[in-house]
């Protein structure tokens, strides 16, 4: 039998999907699976963009154009006037999902083993499409008693080498809720044009910023525009995960001439989730307003509830809908597969994402969990119930 | 400014895309373009999978299952089934169109700066695939003089090295139309058990067969169980390229668990393209026995127009709707160029692809293009006169 890939053995599981097994066991056995393990929003999908795949008049359902229509990205160019980055539709590559802007990225900007700094604890798929084109996820720590602020520029200083071709961040963060600074885009602003590296932001949550704080992005900051790549997605946004529309975003000519040829050979992106996300670019400020209280709300009641377990340290979050939780367990894997397995309450029980997955750092996260609070407030304050219980019954 | 990766420079250019520009500058002269050179086939689209994602009742678009939906994947089992291909549900991987499952399917099994052996001419994006995940295309030639049949086995055995991990056919080919024998498929099939490599075979032409042959897939062959990978596409099949749906099969169960890591990283193919691709296995078979009907009238009098142009020689074509044609003049490149640029005959020129561009080995192909036969009988006249003249007119 022919062997596979040193690469697809390397190939790391979802740490958002490994329990899945566990938890098919649970609901067969009859148990109430809570599920703050995955970024699946509850919120309703946007109308507007519903309707319009529903009126389609499509009959020969063709390739689009490889870096989206004309008119998608003048939209998307619209989109990001009104958040005040100022970019043109050449700008812009529709992308499959944010997963495929940020392999297009990676392949555009980095050969085999070429090294990409990201502070950890950081989205988990990252590992995976590095992985995929063999290049190197340099991690740099930040902590949990900041809140995941980030890291003081000298430690990235001294992880910068002759390999060294970006930095990456999530802002706000995934897994960890952060939301940069505007004097921490500065800062790192600095440091790339130093070292005359890229700077690659996955703004998919840009929305998503609580207590009236407003997100900065790195194409508002003025002189980074040859080092800016922005990947950006509609799942989130529009809670239409499922549509698998995305966007890369620069000003730098040569990356997105490069980054076209990788989409080329692809051919296009699908056509449908395109005519739902043009639609989606329409909808009205209210749909927002409201996802945006309906979270906020979810946020603080999590917070809230959490904050009164015993032996439990929350990062408080400033935007996205995630936060990480440390549990005072010595391994939240072996916790959550046992919540799923041995413990209910109410014939209930939750299911949580174990962090260690979101660190490269072995060792790392090993007592955290992160929590997706997209689910309704009354599941969540019972699932914090649930996890109090099993906590003390773990730990006797 | 930051340096772009060394295989972004590296990437190819679309052969097939990379004379839009003169083509649109064409269109805005008033010139008549005939399109000759993209596979984007007018057939409608059956309606049973529009009116499926015309009649969606989805409320939060979700992400879908990585592998694709159990129900789809016991509906494509049974597809194949009727096609006396016997998988099973969890032989399957739903992708994001045919590309998506080469590309997984390369990364599975290969690692960088190993090999496949892929025959000559080939589907060209098969280079940007591999270029993205830096693995090595080492082609075989075939030849038009025998209508792009498989090269002698002994030429294969030359090539294969301690680096080649598999070898990737296209049956029926694109660009060839060659239909592999079933005799040429088990002479491959001993090859690569002898040598202990995966056979991959794109078998997204499999309904377009002529003259009353029947396509033999690599999954009918007894034994080649570890070795033989599809990938597939409902892409040209339903004619719906602008959904992006395929998969990829293999009763190899470490193959498989693999690529589902790599799928698992981009989280989900697209739901509404599903939808559509879902409800597209219900199409009634007399949809086929038309567009097959269509194809092979297209294909008679493509044949037989072009044989009637002198010095032009034709691979005639016994499946796909892709022919290969060398003609007099020694570099197609800038005869495709000057066709759209210097000629036009009753207001109307064609647009027809360069085949240097699906050749690996340089130099050759230089004197051929390729025609996809994807438009009207009376357009396909039209546009072998409008070559003929153009040769004429090119060659004094």
């Amino acid at each position: 039998m022919p062997g596979i890939s040193k690469k697809g053995r390397q190939m790391p599981a979802s740490p958002i999907r490994k329990l899945v097994p566990y938890a098919e066991a649970a609901k067969k056995r009859g148990t109430h699976v809570i599920h703050l393990n995955i970024g699946q929003p509850d919120i309703k999908t946007p109308k507007v963009a519903l309707d319009a795949v529903r009126n389609h008049n499509i009959e020969v359902l063709a390739y689009s154009m490889t870096e989206g229509s004309e008119m998608y990205r003048t939209k998307i160019a619209a989109y990001y006037a009104k958040n005040d980055i100022h970019v043109s539709s050449e700008d812009i590559i529709v992308t499959t999902g944010g997963s495929e802007a940020l392999s297009f990225v990676m392949g555009t900007i980095m050969d085999a083993d070429d090294e990409i700094i990201i502070p950890e604890p950081f989205y988990a798929n990252y590992n995976g499409f590095a992985t995929a084109l063999g290049v190197k996820v340099v991690p740099i720590v930040s902590r949990i008693e900041d809140n995941f602020a980030l890291p003081p520029i000298s430690h990235f200083e001294k992880l910068i080498g002759p390999k060294t071709k970006a930095i990456l961040i999530c802002n706000p963060g995934n897994p960890t809720g952060y939301l940069y600074r505007k004097e921490e885009i500065q800062q790192l602003a600095q440091l790339v044009k130093k070292h005359n590296l890229f700077l690659v932001a996955d703004e998919v949550y840009r929305e998503f910023a609580y207590e009236g704080r407003v997100h900065y992005s790195i194409l508002q900051e003025k002189g980074l525009e040859e080092h800016a790549i922005i990947v950006d997605s509609v799942s989130k946004r529009y809670s239409m995960c499922g549509a698998r529309i995305g966007c890369l975003v620069s000003k730098n000519k040569t990356v997105i001439q490069t980054a076209l040829k990788f989409a080329q050979a692809r051919l296009s992106p699908p056509t449908f989730a395109q005519i739902a996300s043009e639609a989606a670019l329409e909808t009205p400020q209210s749909y927002f307003d409201d996802v945006i209280k309906e979270y906020a709300e979810r946020r603080n009641i999590l917070i809230a509830e959490l904050q009164k377990l015993e032996g439990v340290r929350v990062a408080v979050p400033q935007g996205a809908f995630y936060c990480v939780v440390k549990l005072p367990v010595s391994n939240s894997d072996d916790f959550a597969q046992w919540l799923l397995e041995k413990f209910e309450m109410d014939g209930a029980t939750v299911m949580v994402a174990p962090a260690a997955g979101f660190y490269a750092t072995k060792g790392l996260g090993t007592n955290q969990i992160r929590i997706a609070y997209v689910l309704e407030k009354e599941l969540l304050v019972k699932a914090v119930q649930i996890l109090g219980e099993a906590l003390k019954k773990y730990n006797t």
